[in-house]
């Protein structure tokens, strides 16, 4: 990775400001310029002190900056979490010399605590004379908790650049599964663009994927894009942002808890994107099937119950057709040979195990990615005490 | 259990026919007058050759016989699956002199395998002489294939009684978690009645519990009431027939795969029935949660997760109330004192851990069952290779 392929206009701070113990658990990055932004939040109607102010901020689709602090989530700690959240980013705003509403705010960590605010405010102190050009792979380190690496790609589009960092899936603290995800970019896109842009990305990568069912109190997909490298051609940056986005995705997932291998399911021939994208995660979220993948057993039967329990009512048995990896193992119900050792080989050699699901009703597709479950998943979520 | 507290005019056969290798596989159930009758099936649309034929049996509201194999589910078998299940009905109504509407067959065990024929032929040859006064007990074996123990209950309303029979939930084969209950009563009860006492019992007893999510292919849940000791007290019958429906519920999740505790969780002051349902679920499917519970570990941050999971926009983090055991741990987001030693010691002492959450919103709760997750589960289900 070259160090051009990262935008201009960028500074980040990143500290360990004693939340945790030994690791960086503070970052901040700011563009030097206004710049148009877009985001995305998690669905857990029971969500951070953070999240909530970040939908308020997101309104006006303007951010130049982003802070970010693992350790402590910020979650169900009442009205004294709100007025934490909300002094952070008024202490950083006034040090950027930019407005409160320019500025997102991403806690992670341990639910229902009170974020140590004489730490957060030494943090925050003299911020400005604190931050250099921004070192993205820093802050790619900086917002990791238990990520086994830290999870960055980017790219060139034109004379712009788009860089992406994320960290998590799986259990963080470990106490709850939280995905950041932040990508920068000096290129000129206008604020429904970018937004637009943004979900259509994300529809098809970070809502595309599962660990363990649970959704965190605190994801968070944003973009910020500060024009400092001029016009891009917009299709082009969607192209790179989509596949850096599922490239960012696949990464959460493989480094997930305990993950020995990712389980990629292509299921097409549906009605509709939705009907996919269901019986997809379906299939990624059954235990059994989860189980069975760790197990290298090629066991297409529990495929076959995780398709019936969508519960779908256009299922019909003598229109799939199930394949794992090139090998065809369900064809509408008729009698098919298949060599099971060379499935289990297949399973047993490959980090990604691919599953393809054609149920035989329409034309529309969705693929989803998930990983196996194992006894590591449990001893680490077993294991830790809160 | 004595004796007399099972029902009258019921004869059973149960044998190994030689699909497994040691243990019984084979049991049919008979009355010997006709009978009114109510079943549900598995909400699975991928589902066996028996659900299908079953729910066109059911349809009369009338059955006298209950035919079950275990070993092989006669699941996704194509038109040759369809053919075998019908003869085998055909078969043993032809030998026990009744129609082949009034036989409900239930298969269970390895998806994609056709049943062996000749074997199944072999069993219900001269079935009628083969059968003697019903051994409930017995049958309760029979239908079992990896549990631990037969699940079995009893009770007298007046001068009748009802009994039930369960098996399963958790991997069976281990190939899929499937779930079998019969109820068998000499009560005189209507037809209608009897449909509606057994939907509003399931609705609160199995619909309610869950052990991985996984929904199987052939679960079945079915009442036969032969009459034969008259009419009874219908809010009695139902009273009992709920409690006992509850408590092979409650058997089935502690003796699923690897259990080492239930988690029962009381959700109430909801809006409405599905909406405590639906929280319930979430908490207990929560692999979090359950991994918590495994160790002992009194983390209510990821059952505050598991509420917001559902996505439910009227949760609200100011009116919702958290206890385990008898402590508040979580109260409308102010700051409580709570003995996390005494908790710890709650649910490493207790095998049901009782959680209690209260949400603020009106009236309505409900009570759902699961259990802990843990290595045994991964080792089940994981080296079972099929």
């Amino acid at each position: 990775m070259s160090e051009s392929s990262f935008p201009k206009g960028f500074m980040s701070y990143s500290d360990n400001i004693g939340i945790k113990e030994n690791k960086f658990d503070f970052t901040v990055i700011h563009s030097t310029t206004p710049a148009s932004a877009a985001a995305v939040f998690t669905k857990n109607t029971f969500c951070g002190c953070a999240v909530h102010i970040g939908r308020e901020h997101i309104k006006d689709h303007s951010l130049d900056t982003i802070v970010v602090n693992s350790g402590i989530a910020n979650v169900a700690t009442g009205d004294e979490g709100y007025e934490n959240a909300r002094e952070i980013i008024s202490l950083a705003a006034k040090e950027l010399g930019t407005e409160e509403k320019e500025v997102l705010l991403s806690s992670t960590g341990v639910i229902g605590i009170q974020l140590p605010m004489d730490k957060m405010r030494a943090g925050l102190k003299e911020l400005k004379n604190k931050m250099g050009d921004a070192d993205f792979p820093l802050c790619a380190e900086a917002i990791m908790t238990t990520d086994k690496k830290p999870k960055i790609q980017s790219a060139r589009i034109g004379s712009a650049s788009l860089v992406g960092i994320a960290k998590g899936a799986g259990m963080i603290e470990p106490n709850l599964a939280t995905m950041l995800v932040y990508f920068f970019t000096d290129a000129r896109i206008g604020k429904e663009d970018l937004d637009r842009i943004l979900r259509k990305a994300v529809e098809v990568s970070f809502n595309m994927i599962s660990i363990d069912t649970d959704t965190s109190t605190s994801d968070t997909v944003a973009i910020i894009a500060n024009g400092q490298a001029g016009d891009v051609d917009l299709d082009e940056f969607e192209k790179e942002l989509t596949s850096m986005a599922i490239n960012l995705a696949k990464k959460i997932v493989l480094e997930g808890e305990g993950t020995t291998k990712i389980i990629e399911v292509r299921v097409s021939e549906c009605e509709d994107f939705q009907m996919a994208k269901k019986i997809g995660k379906s299939i990624i979220n059954s235990p059994l099937v989860k189980t069975a993948m760790y197990g290298n057993d090629p066991n297409w039967g529990r495929i076959v119950m995780a398709i019936g329990k969508t519960g779908i009512e256009t299922v019909d048995e003598k229109k799939i057709r199930i394949s794992i990896g090139d090998d065809l193992v369900y064809d509408c119900g008729k009698k098919v040979e298949y060599n099971r050792e060379r499935l289990v080989e297949y399973i047993t050699k490959n980090t990604t195990g691919k599953i393809g699901v054609k149920m035989g009703l329409g034309s529309e597709s969705a693929t989803v990615w998930g990983n196996d479950l194992n006894e590591e998943y449990i001893r680490i979520n077993a294991e830790y005490t809160t």
